[in-house]
């Protein structure tokens, strides 16, 4: 049987500011992504959404970025590689009190932003951010994407990995996604089409008009797309019906 | 034989901005409260204070404040029960990666600046944050002064408590103690006075001529004035001398 | 002939963060209120919101709020008068250069949410902001509810004062506006209805079902609501059936 | 005659955290870069630092900084051009509300820490940056590194320049000067050796043993070294006995 997982960037909301659907989406996700509060959330909406997402019995990873909440954490930053493990491992342990208090487990760790793109060509940076999640719990899985550095450096130290690919984004041939700065609603049907193929057959397709090979565990869909709530629908209930058993990723990896 | 801990605030540097002498006055205290991020502190400050405490074998607890650096969480800002609790959870949540990552435990909860201020006079909310922190970890310890209501609600919801006194300052005689805005160096002689009286008798001298009974657990010295140091070497060789013995608080609470 | 201002608040997306309709809105308005990046708003933000209220020839004024982000101003905080003067005069100063580079020219101040909630009670506060002002500029209006503290001292220390009134709340007898936190939508025909009323008979309707005597210069429509769009326009075009000139306030002030 | 002015950043304290000796590192300058709120000062800072700067009547820039307040602005971000000016105008008109009020002018603009160092290699940052501030005020003078890129295109532009040269630091034969990250005391003779040699023979001194050729209109101190008032004082008067008159640089360039 194959399996797997849907998935989404959460809690991104902030004071009066509210980002994305989270309660809606959540209806169709199989495990979360969860700001901490340094480039995006706060406090109060951790807490919230936390609690959203247990009572959906969701696998709920922490989503470390960087500090800076006017730039949600996507303008690169001079971090040196200590100073990047300390602000993943604040974010961290901000997360697992909201956690602990609801019973709940984190069970990943996925990297945000330009602090995820610095993590792919500075190894140094990476391997401190991945001693750092080590150190804190050996259990945590790292999700990204296959191939990048930080990915590589996650499994060379030991860590349980996770692939991810936001298939809701295009391709190219050596597998680097397409990044769009106005997010615009995208065919649920040639999303679910792209799922289903790359889950089924292994084959991620490009804009480049070849497949790359991939196996993916995480199906990333974001959340704040105009029609995200129509496409994890659709992304959902074509993977079931082709016999694909969607669940949270820590079941099977 | 009488027991005492020599406590002070930590962590409390930010970036570029260095505050206190933390290093040296650890290598008199027993236990520190440690900034967390919100009101001082960052995640770096946050790091190196905890190994500096922690290889010093002090004992280590969170220090949570209002989110608002620039007035050093010293303002008093309109927040309901729940959004306190919440700040204060995410605040313990980070400090716990660290210590974890340390093999260090926390021990304790000390509410800082107008967070303490608030929780003296506002019971939902000292109820919302005592409830929070015992949700979190039954056996912290809350510190405080005696008889205010954030104390009292801790006692009356069954966490440990223990009786903190910032021994540096003047007191009136209902117990409260006078804060000056700006730190000014105080005669170490005549404080380590007043402390060992407060140990050995139970006897808070107050300004009003009178002195108030009281049974402290924690004597608190401010680490940011000028003579800090001195204050506390004169203060602890004092109390050791007169055969106090001066320790962690967890040891005897 | 009658005259009258229709007004938002304008400039309070942050980064990432959209908040509000600032664009559609705009077409309906004479004047607006700018975040000026303390509780809301950031430079980017700020300057292609002063690009296209300048470029639909605007009445644009400062809006300064506490520094406070994640509460959007709108927690009380406790601020010295000096403190919150030097607050209003950087805000006011910040918006001011985005001014200068389109030639404009800021004719208004109008406190925001907590800020303006202080200067309702506290004189010394409100004296304190409105000092600065007239500082700073003694062209500028001042702009707030008729009978407030903060209104009243800007009028007796001789700035030239707008009565605003948040038309799409509703009102007790005494004056008081009722604010609802949840944004929802109000029937535009309602909206228009009273303030067709206000505007031209002076009595503003209340919850308590007697009129209370007011002439005002500005209507404020909250352009977050729902359908702040179908609002503005529908107010503006029965007023303006109705004889009425809407038009920015300095014109007529 | 040969006529030199002696600069130093000011106004970099925020919030209780105290930064530098302004005031008595004023006693000796003639002109000052002050901060504007995002990598360091706050707006009450700003209003005390610039009272006492144009009670000396000392020249007062801007020194506008990057939105990182925990970096200080030492870290490099990625901004677009656009966004790199939006910040720029916005610290330069906050600290205008804060000169207009005392009556003083602002003189000139000197880009800080990351900011300033983008604008070494980024060309088009450095452009938009210096349009702004030209849109903004054409009279501001630019000061900076003769050579560097964002000093050329601010000549390029139109903009008038002064050549700031940070005299306490050593330097490279090719002109770059090496940073320390520790501030340390420096031998103030020494540093009032080189800069009397600067001034009077226009000659630069540097680590490779070669002198560089360089006409020097500001020397810049910092105001943040353990020992910077004592430099401060033995370069004025080894300056002043050598009969150059120190002074504020907008006089003479």
């Amino acid at each position: 049987m194959i399996q797997v997982d849907l998935n989404s960037d959460v809690g991104e909301s902030f004071g009066n500011y509210k980002y994305g659907n989270d309660e809606e989406n959540m209806g169709y996700l199989t495990s979360v992504n969860m700001a901490c509060g340094l480039h995006a959330g706060d406090p109060i909406v951790i807490r919230e959404t936390v609690e959203m997402a247990h009572q959906k019995r969701l696998a709920i990873g922490a989503h470390p970025g960087l500090p800076d909440l006017q730039g949600f954490g996507r303008r690169k930053m001079d971090l040196s590689p200590e100073e990047a493990r300390d602000f993943v491992l604040y974010q961290i342990g901000a997360l697992s009190a909201f956690l602990k208090i609801q019973g709940a487990k984190m069970t990943h760790v996925t990297l945000h932003g330009a602090l995820s793109a610095m993590g792919k060509y500075d190894e140094a940076l990476a391997r401190a951010i991945v001693e750092g999640i080590k150190e804190y719990d050996p259990e945590l899985i790292f999700t990204g994407v296959p191939g990048l550095v930080s990915y590589e450096v996650a499994k060379d130290l030991g860590l349980k990995v996770a692939a991810c690919i936001p298939i809701d984004l295009n391709f190219r041939k050596n597998g680097a996604s397409i990044i769009e700065r106005k997010k615009k609603s995208r065919d649920p049907q040639e999303v679910a089409r792209k799922a289903l193929k790359l889950v089924t057959t292994e084959k991620l397709e490009t804009v480049d008009g070849v497949d790359k090979a991939l196996k993916v565990d995480i199906l990333l869909i974001h959340g704040d797309a105009p029609n995200a709530v129509e496409i994890l629908k659709t992304v959902k209930s074509e993977l079931t019906n082709a016999g694909v058993k969607v669940e949270p990723f820590p079941n099977f990896v």
